[in-house]
């Protein structure tokens, strides 16, 4: 049986600043966790560091946390990242409703971010992340769905991004979170998706929002496990205590972790849950 | 003295979509109302127009309601509205501590969107809402300080946000928020502000955003007296309730008043000050 408070988290998170090396980036990895229980993932900035070219990009570190459920199958969600230009980073959350039809949930996520991983550099994708989507979505042929959420780093500054569901990203600045992308759903707990079935969404339904990032500021992306599980409030508070992206991340994973195994926590997603039906 | 539950709201509110001609726009006023106790604003949209011209636009509907206390000054908010390309839509809030210094805080307000206004489509401003912003706040000569946002819609439906406070706009889709600016404030009730002061904020501190409008979309925008006092499933309700934007905007402004002069309502504001000292 699954809880609402019964959740991990995954995210990615990564800081733009001048003060980071493109070297402190991680390698591109596939990593999974299972729908609505996650891994968490965050970054903060590296000071030491000594910027290494013109414009900005980003540093970024990464943390998974599978559920404990899913351990075995390394979960159902998939990121990838990528150093290009300012930096690609992307997440995407396997609707795990599909394990009730004999399929692993997991296959359509890490396909479709395989993809997105492949086509960063594509001509036609013209480093758009709605056309990303577009592209990655129609190579897929694994059955499934999923969230997904999709962002491009300008060496100007300009962040785009593309969001299909409720995976979500925000850019904390000197202690407050200065923009949030908006979950889609079509009720409770049952977010836009990107599928296998003509009954799913397309990048046609995606979000489609820019902002424009300053030197130092911190970019945290997650799936719902990571919002579901962390308020605001403590991610602000987490992305301040530590100087590098992975530490960050993995302690923002850890939080969400611990509060997913916490029954007495009153998690957003729980306090959501009330709202709604009062 | 000022409750966290006596307050006013303003705000704008528009619509665009194909559907609605240029001509059921608004003609720009100034209007103000008191720092934080303010008029509300809302605009979904009028479903039998006749579309005037290729691309979208705003068609706007605004709807103020005074401080009790302040009506006789006109309150502390101005806003102006404007049919150029797209449409653009702005508010500020003028920062009532002013009073205490014999300084009528809806000076500076007024000023700003006056300027701003009148530098729509200016050549230099590039149709960019934070160089807007800048050549307003340097065109400025009254002595105050106030929260400000401008929204620009081009007609390919691109519209570009830049804020600085506590003013915000929400999208809403298909009934749901798919974007939100969030507020910058110093620490918890005291914004970002352009100021005549050189210790105030200016362009420069302006988060900048754009979202991908889509036919249909509703912009709530409004000061934090909406927000303060509307929760975010409020406006999607009211906005789905009312086929114009004058309608739909005067709902929403009566319902921040109902709710600023309801001691036993607990507002976004109450919560958040809860939040905040817990």
């Amino acid at each position: 049986m699954e809880s609402p408070l019964f959740k991990l988290c995954s995210s990615i998170s990564c800081t733009k600043t001048f003060l980071q090396p493109i070297s402190t980036v991680n390698s591109p990895k596939l990593h999974s966790i299972n729908k609505r229980k996650k891994l968490v993932c965050s970054a903060p900035s590296d000071s030491n560091s000594v910027c290494s070219g013109g414009g900005v990009f980003l540093s970024i570190g990464t943390h998974l946390i599978p559920h404990p459920n899913k351990v075995e199958k390394g979960g159902e969600d998939a990121f990838f990242i990528s150093s290009y230009k300012g930096g690609v980073i992307a997440v995407a959350d396997g609707v795990s409703g599909w394990a009730e039809r004999d399929v692993n949930p997991a296959l359509f996520s890490r396909e479709l971010m395989a993809h997105a991983s492949n086509l960063v550099e594509d001509e036609e994708v013209q480093y758009d992340p709605r056309t990303l989507i577009k592209k990655a979505h129609a190579a897929t042929s694994s059955t499934g769905s999923a969230t997904a959420i999709v962002a491009m780093l300008e060496r100007n500054g300009t962040m785009k991004i593309a969001n299909v569901g409720d995976c979500g990203l925000h850019v904390v600045r000197k202690g407050q979170i200065v923009f949030s992308t908006s979950p889609q759903e079509h009720y409770f707990d049952c977010p836009y998706q990107l599928s296998s079935e003509a009954v799913g969404q397309t990048y046609l339904d995606a979000t489609v929002t820019t902002v424009e990032i300053m030197e130092g500021d911190t970019v945290v992306m997650g799936s719902d496990g990571l919002f579901d599980n962390v308020f605001a409030r403590e991610i602000i508070s987490v992305v301040g205590s530590y100087n590098n992206s992975a530490d960050a991340a993995k302690a923002l994973a850890n939080l969400a972790y611990d509060h997913s195994q916490n029954s007495k926590f009153d998690s957003p997603y729980s306090q959501e849950a009330r709202a709604r039906v009062s």
